[in-house]
């Protein structure tokens, strides 16, 4: 649609020349205006694809719970696909396009959001929950991208650190930090890109609803230092024989070691358990676990999503899982909240982790949402999150 | 082939019902480990695309001088298309697909670049050029993406700063800053994503070749606050019936009443004519000229790439430009730097202005490149202006 707007510009100024330059290569999607994803006034969506020498097109949307299903999209004569889905629920979702069973992005979309190697389209529903997502009228705060060092993984990694709005470093204010943790797809713009977690804490902020912090957003791929686009071009693939880097707790381990007290060096930090936290989502809901069951009284606001007792993982000792989780306990941490869709495959290792610690008595809030192991759900439970802390 | 990368993670630690999740839309390109592009050692490229049910599929790559060239790819008894191109010069560059006529990334490529609405497949050639854009060992700056009010253009705007290797808010060392402009299909993030700006001043600078310096790279579309994932989700299409925005004055405006203001309020810099610096491509080559046509005295180092006369552009006043360019020449300014190449569709409006220079005695420097309106001359342009600043 986009396109479409620097054609009429350049119009206006009669110069076609330029026009065929920059656009040549979308040349194809402005034929005829074809707008996709519309969406209507009832929450419905037509998306369009033009591809007279196609066959089939198909869609997958994050909004179908079985990720195996396909929507066939019907061709006209003039070789326009079409299909109209929904009414959906008012959130932002992704979808892609199967064009003879090869995926792509929709070419008239130009929003395209990452999670990790996952690179979709992206399709927003107005209503209550998207317009928390969205780029409201309210102050912003600042996004950087920032390079550091990390002795205890051997290289320079990258994380994404968002200061909230009026953050002056040469204020003598001083703020709480979140850390947020990706899941095992995602990288350090994860939780931006899919997880709009900057505009969340805008508007929760905005709104009085959230305290104002620093969230940082970390590289959970240790053998990795950043996202693709940023990791260095002719590397060679990292070694992945032997035990997972996932796993292998060198993340866990650089995060104390390395990323607290580089953050805490080089931003107006509150430097203490009470107005420090953690959450993250999936492997990151893992990291979480084994970064808090192993520093207890670093954290006081603990969120773990979408995960659970982590016994499928490599060795597992319960002994020891009591004996951390015991030790947490004494340090009777504000928030251990446990958040959990109904549908997510991982359900059940939560409900055993939930189990563990009714078994032992250690303290946790639980929320259970409707959904499964989706963004939609994640984007939810930060929204739920950031209220509770730092109160 | 980061896919690739996860998958052998998740095998090693059992664990298939995470695997299946997150990797369900990108099943596809997994099968039988298909590897594309394929960089081989002489500098040709091997694409592949698995597409039984696909009759034909083509290759537009940005080598190719010809935009309208396709390359045909080859069909083989499993369904698997492949060609092979080059060898190509060392640089970056960026193709698409077209499957039965409708264009596509590579789904086996997890590095997309975007220059506004074009969202491309990212393709490097190891070699002298491309080590420039490479994330290299060596000290990283930042990059802060910023909103800041434009009272000029009546609303909050968005652009990227680049921020030096050392740089500290609170120190008291000070920065000259570079003023970094895009071109008409661009945003605040294309000289960073197409561009590689961040990465060829962090291996100028640690090559002692570029000062350190902030740089700003401004939005130059003043009928948008931002790149198109930054902006409102359900705001009405700009009204872009009437004269251009982009050729309106109101960016130039902004950036001489609100963005300056701004960075110098808010960063630490050295708030005087010798350093400051102001380039840009193509658009940016445009807004250049009317900028600095416009302030004689505020830009010792001046940078038109790709942009010529623009007496094609709306109404055009030639005494006026004449009077205002002898205004700027009264300054002195230290580099006047224009630089075009000899294919690019603007090589005439380029002569032209030379020529202009020439009548009336203004001083400038022209660099005449291979190749035409592209990336690989803009950041080419960008790594040999930078060692021209703040000397």
């Amino acid at each position: 649609m986009q396109m479409m707007k620097f054609h009429k510009l350049f119009i206006t100024i009669h110069c076609c020349l330029i026009l065929l330059t920059f656009q040549n290569s979308h040349a194809q999607q402005q034929e005829g205006e074809i707008i996709s994803p519309e969406v209507q006034e009832n929450g419905s969506v037509i998306f369009r694809l033009q591809a007279p020498e196609v066959d089939t097109v198909k869609i997958f949307g994050t909004w179908l719970e079985d990720y195996t299903e396909r929507i066939v999209m019907k061709k006209n004569a003039s070789g326009l696909f079409e299909a109209e889905v929904g009414p959906l629920e008012p959130d932002m979702y992704v979808y892609r396009f199967f064009v003879d069973g090869v995926p792509m992005l929709d070419p008239n979309n130009n929003i395209v959001v990452r999670d990790g190697s996952n690179i979709e389209s992206r399709l927003v529903i107005p209503g209550e929950q998207s317009e928390l997502y969205d780029v409201n009228d309210v102050p912003h705060g600042e996004l950087h991208a920032v390079w550091y060092p990390s002795p205890t993984i051997d290289m320079d990694r990258r994380m994404t650190v968002y200061t909230p709005p009026g953050y002056d470093e040469t204020s003598s204010q001083q703020y709480p930090v979140l850390y947020l943790l990706h899941g095992a797809g995602g990288d350090e713009e994860a939780w931006i890109s899919r997880g709009r977690a900057n505009y969340i804490l805008d508007n929760l902020i905005a709104e009085g609803k959230a305290e104002p912090m620093i969230v940082v957003i970390t590289n959970g791929i240790p053998s990795v230092p950043a996202a693709p686009n940023d990791q260095p071009m002719f590397k060679e693939d990292p070694d992945t024989e032997g035990p997972s880097p996932m796993i292998s707790g060198k993340f866990e381990e650089s995060l104390v070691k390395d990323i607290i007290p580089f953050v805490e060096e080089n931003y107006n930090v509150i430097a203490d358990p009470d107005h420090r936290a953690i959450s993250g989502l999936s492997m990151g809901g893992y990291h979480t676990q084994k970064i808090t069951n192993a520093n207890p009284e670093t954290f006081e606001y603990i969120g773990v999503m979408s995960f659970g007792l982590y016994d499928r993982f490599g060795k597992y000792d319960r002994d020891e899982h009591i004996s951390k989780l015991q030790n947490l306990d004494e340090g009777n941490p504000t928030v251990y909240w446990v958040a959990c869709g109904r549908t997510d495959f991982l359900f059940d290792d939560v409900t055993r982790l939930l189990a563990l610690y009714d078994e032992i008595g250690f303290d946790y809030t639980y929320r259970e949402s409707e959904g499964g192991h989706t963004w939609n759900n994640w984007r939810l439970y930060l929204s739920e999150f950031l209220p509770m802390l730092f109160k």
